[in-house]
């Protein structure tokens, strides 16, 4: 997607440890031709792939999710890393190793919003070990949900993620809107 | 706005001490021609007001403030409860008490992406006792930016916020999707 790629281009920031900071896009700033034209994206790579749901993780995967689901014209859900007062009933957890925060990382879905047998496209912000959407992903097999793809804004192939969800068995789609193949020495390679 | 009030109706829970749940539409799952709907009708609602920018706050903020944002074609920014590590330099920092959680929230924003002058509309999903919204506006205080008006997705009118935010000095349009005006005894009452 040419118009990502040219903000992070000029936007985005190598703070180090493979650290991107794409704050005015993404992660605390939204432009909302960006968050549409990333909807409308997503849905093109998965045109031929049925979805009956949309998951992702709170924070910053909600709005390229609900832009995917506005295309797509299906719920999506996202998972809690805090269980709030109102999540009560059958709860699925799993958790991730924080690739910013450090420790691990809860993810929680009520069985009210994953059922069985649906087809569940997991859309995120990024794709960088792969744990946080393997995580995701368990979260769908607890429920006997059917991964049917993944698609992420920004993939940073350097950390291995693709191979290990392949490695891991999770063999459907995986679709990213821009990719950056290196961060050493505070560069910023686009794919 | 007629399809929200009977969504609340049917799929609202009334949890005791004020509680709302309302996961399946707002604050977990996300219904997208709802969320479009949200968006129109907080454009249709400040339609006469000039606005450079939307504030909110992570979490259930997040959606439908980005649905007014393109609604408006402005950018949004959303208020980060804890630091995330690519924020750096100046930083505007708020607290309110949580009506959910107990003891205190912290509300962040980076002085990046609030500028003095800018008139901005603050979307949130609950006006109740009005403790956040007024962190907001004091972020907006501390960057010089100008508030133009607040649009939530539910007041709860028997906590008072508003009339809080008109005696501490807010004086701008404040408007609702919804309004419950008494969650007495396991109701749930619609204005």
């Amino acid at each position: 997607m040419q118009t990502l790629k040219d903000r992070i281009a000029h936007e985005g920031r190598n703070l180090g440890n493979g650290i991107l900071k794409i704050d005015s896009l993404l992660n605390h700033q939204l432009d909302p031709q960006l968050m549409v034209g990333m909807g409308k994206e997503f849905a093109r790579l998965f045109a031929g792939v049925h979805i009956d749901r949309i998951l992702t993780a709170e924070i910053s995967g909600i709005a390229p999710a609900l832009m995917t689901a506005i295309e797509l014209n299906v719920p999506v859900v996202y998972a809690r890393k805090k269980q709030p007062i109102t999540m009560r009933g059958t709860i699925y957890v799993e958790s991730a190793p924080s690739h910013t925060k450090g420790g691990m990382v809860e993810l929680l879905v009520s069985g009210e919003f994953l059922r069985p047998n649906e087809r569940v496209l997991i859309i995120d912000d990024f794709l960088a070990s792969g744990q946080t959407l393997m995580a995701l992903a368990r979260l769908l097999q607890a429920a006997q949900a059917e991964l049917a793809g993944v698609g992420v804004v920004v993939e940073k192939t350097f950390e291995g993620g693709r191979h290990a969800m392949l490695q891991a068995g999770f063999n459907v789609p995986i679709h990213a809107l821009a990719a950056i193949t290196n961060m050493d020495n505070g560069q910023i390679i686009l794919a």
